[in-house]
């Protein structure tokens, strides 16, 4: 994508997320707002059940796993009793924050979802390639 | 393992493959088919759960995860649907393409699968250590 | 954290470790305590739950996860009979080999889990930004 500018010194963290459940969801944001914070440059790529993430009303369906999901509503409480918000705040903020936002392409053909069902925080939708891209120049890369 | 001559300049990709269900057994084969066609190197190390790929007739079996299972013949014909082919050809084009087959030593003597019992398409059985060396060179970690 | 000091030429290792259920407890302490003996610095960072880990007696009561969770003894005595150690063992190992051991913050207010509360190998009590100051320095960085 960009960074061909040679004398560039910002850390890049790249992280795929590739699911959807609640505690599976957190991981990625609290890590890219932190990465951005600290002043490093972080893209997150949604894919498989991850896109459901950022389509829209998804963040907030996320459900813990399993049978865990009949427990999500004390999991909510107790995170925003510490100060944690919901992750379609966190995701809002993230992108307030310089995070990236990429949409998979191919899981967006297999599960029939388009551009307009995305949220607004995303800012492309590109495939593998275009994210290895991204990856290889990374210092920190995580498949969550 | 190679790579101790100078000079090199082939990026890494270095991939664990922990899981055998449908979901989690299509990103590393596309992560890492992606990566041999942009010029990369790519390494998949099976261990745990995901040795289960690489044993003959195991990618053919592969499920969704939990309740999800009794979609899985769904999830293929969507899959289908956008072009992409069965885990077991998958398997077959990413050797073709150069992607490395590592299986896990330890798992193996866990599950009790011999060597005879994997795919052709695997290249080796090595500790976590061997696999370590190659992702300490590789510019892309991931453990899925 | 550490590490400003020029010349320092020592792999790190840094893995976050989610989950507490057995099959996903190992890999992480199995790849730690291998980097620790090829002479790489290995780092821990227990988040979600994988903070149950590190409380104490918690890696004694892991499971496998689901349905699987009745195969859990089985599992144990198939790990056993190839020399693999019980799960607790394994921390005392990997924290004597030089393995460093870092509880996540967060967590800890999120789940109400004190200092007093984790065993004796932990480290450390830190927070995302933390730990991402010593994976932006780590040749291998891994989500668990």
């Amino acid at each position: 994508m960009s960074g061909e500018n040679a004398g560039e010194e910002k850390s890049i963290v790249a992280i795929i997320v590739s699911k959807n459940s609640l505690d599976m969801a957190y991981p990625p944001l609290i890590i890219a707002q932190t990465a951005a914070a600290m002043g490093m440059e972080a893209h997150l790529f949604f894919t498989f059940w991850g896109l459901y993430l950022i389509k829209k009303g998804g963040a907030e369906k996320a459900k813990l796993p399993g049978f865990m999901k009949f427990f999500t509503g004390m999991m909510k409480k107790k995170m925003a009793k510490v100060g944690i918000k919901p992750l379609h705040e966190m995701i809002r903020d993230a992108k307030a924050m310089g995070v990236k936002f990429h949409a998979c392409q191919m899981t967006m053909e297999v599960l029939g979802i388009k551009r307009e069902d995305l949220i607004d925080e995303v800012d492309d939708v590109m495939g593998a390639a275009s994210f290895l891209e991204i990856a290889e120049k990374a210092k920190v890369t995580l498949f969550i």
